[in-house]
């Protein structure tokens, strides 16, 4: 196995050229022609082994999260996915077998939402690390952004919190997300659990909340729907008269920017800071 | 210190907004408005600790040539930088001095090309990891790609070869790859050696090459010229006819896909590789 094999096998991989993809893998860079009147969007996550993943996970559903974590910052803007590029850095024990099966499920996942893999970088560490970007579309001046939350917005979710890092097959939100458009006046996916995400959503638009009612997953507590992270499902304000897909959990506030009470208490922001936790 | 912190620094050190960028630091994802008649060229090169950088490296030199990787690539297409990306893995030894000094010269050669930071992730990881991803813009349809070379073309490069990774402050050869739009027939940047990249240019132009010269800075052997990576200077092929800056080291011939000689004799391709040299 060289860095040519590797890449001759993705490049035999390719997917959905065309769509906007004039060139993909196996020059310095990709080619992308835009439509006109749309903006482009651009989002970057890492996957690292001991943080977002462990070292016995399933490489399959490893490379499918990996997209799609991406793919869901795209859902939170009202987007359509375009194409991705994978940056992956492998560790002298990781062998085809598995390179093979963290392809399969991230090109699984970008097949099935029209992502082609257009070009990456392949390096070597002491664990392996991944990074995904992926370029997403949205008509002009529309993409849905977080800072437009005004006092008396209703506060909604796309779907019950708490359980999405224990599905097999975690779907980012996109269609949902391109329903927002031109309803929502501030929208951002929950990464790192409700209580820190609304809080950014609120700072960003310099408002308070105030939460009324959680949604969970069956077997998910109260506290694991506020806090864990990974959830992936929507977090969106929209003025009650506007007609929106989505359970309302509160409402938008005056008061001090990024304040949160749940039924009159107040909320600690205890989701997950990469720097705050790493000690 | 969190990550919180972290970005409001780097929000306050965005640069150059405008230039198409609506929105950088701080959502879902950066939003980027495409000009008309333009295709997109897209990059990412990891910069990993022991791998393209040492523990003990300057981290302004680090930030620095972490971006330069990238931005390489975008001169290879003939493009010019519109924004990056910039996705960095700390570990607990990272000290906020590291990290000002890293931005410090990752920014100063972001606004030296007008490229201003539009967004990244932050996480941790047992040693430092990098990941850089540059767009640039082109005109339609007028990008330099590697599979263009014909025989007869005479090879070029855009300077002496051997000594990038000693250089203090390495420039990328943006300007360099504009001048060749319209006249090169084939171009890339040479990041792993000379020998390996032409071969790799060769393959995709499904040509052979003959080079009678090899440029080298002063104090560089010529096996360092010719397998050395880190160079960053581009190769390139034009019609004999047609004027280009450069230097001419040899020709394209018929042959064997990716066969090179030197003054006659086979040149193997011992330039850097990820998976080979990773045992």
């Amino acid at each position: 196995m060289n860095e040519e094999s590797v890449i001759a096998r993705l490049r035999g991989a390719r997917l959905h050229t065309g769509m906007g993809l004039k060139l993909g893998i196996g020059d310095d860079c990709a080619i992308y022609r835009p439509r006109p009147n749309q903006d482009l969007l651009f989002t970057i996550d890492f996957s690292i082994e001991g943080v977002h993943f462990g070292s016995n996970t399933d490489p399959e559903q490893i490379g499918r999260r990996a997209l799609a974590r991406s793919l869901s910052d795209i859902a939170a803007m009202g987007g359509t996915p375009r194409f991705c590029l994978v940056s992956l850095a492998l560790t002298k024990a990781t062998d085809e077998k598995w390179i093979d099966a963290f392809y399969r499920g991230l090109l699984r996942l970008a097949r099935q939402y029209k992502t082609p893999l257009a070009g990456g970088d392949l390096s070597h560490a002491n664990q392996i690390v991944c990074d995904v970007m992926v370029c997403g579309a949205v008509a002009k001046g529309k993409a849905l952004r977080r800072d437009g939350a005004r006092p008396g917005d209703i506060l909604y979710v796309s779907g019950p919190l708490g359980g999405w890092r224990h599905k097999q097959d975690p779907q980012p939100r996109l269609a949902f997300g391109r329903k927002l458009i031109g309803k929502a006046t501030a929208c951002m996916d929950i990464s790192d659990g409700l209580s820190l995400d609304l809080r950014r959503l609120c700072i960003a638009s310099k408002v308070a909340a105030s939460l009324e009612r959680i949604p969970s997953v069956a077997g998910a507590t109260i506290e694991q729907a506020l806090h864990d992270g990974e959830d992936y499902e929507l977090l969106f304000t929209a003025p009650p008269k506007v007609r929106v897909p989505g359970i309302a959990i509160g409402v938008i506030t005056k008061g001090k920017a990024g304040k949160i009470v749940y039924q009159g208490k107040l909320v600690p922001a205890l989701g997950y800071d990469h720097f705050r936790n790493r000690t």
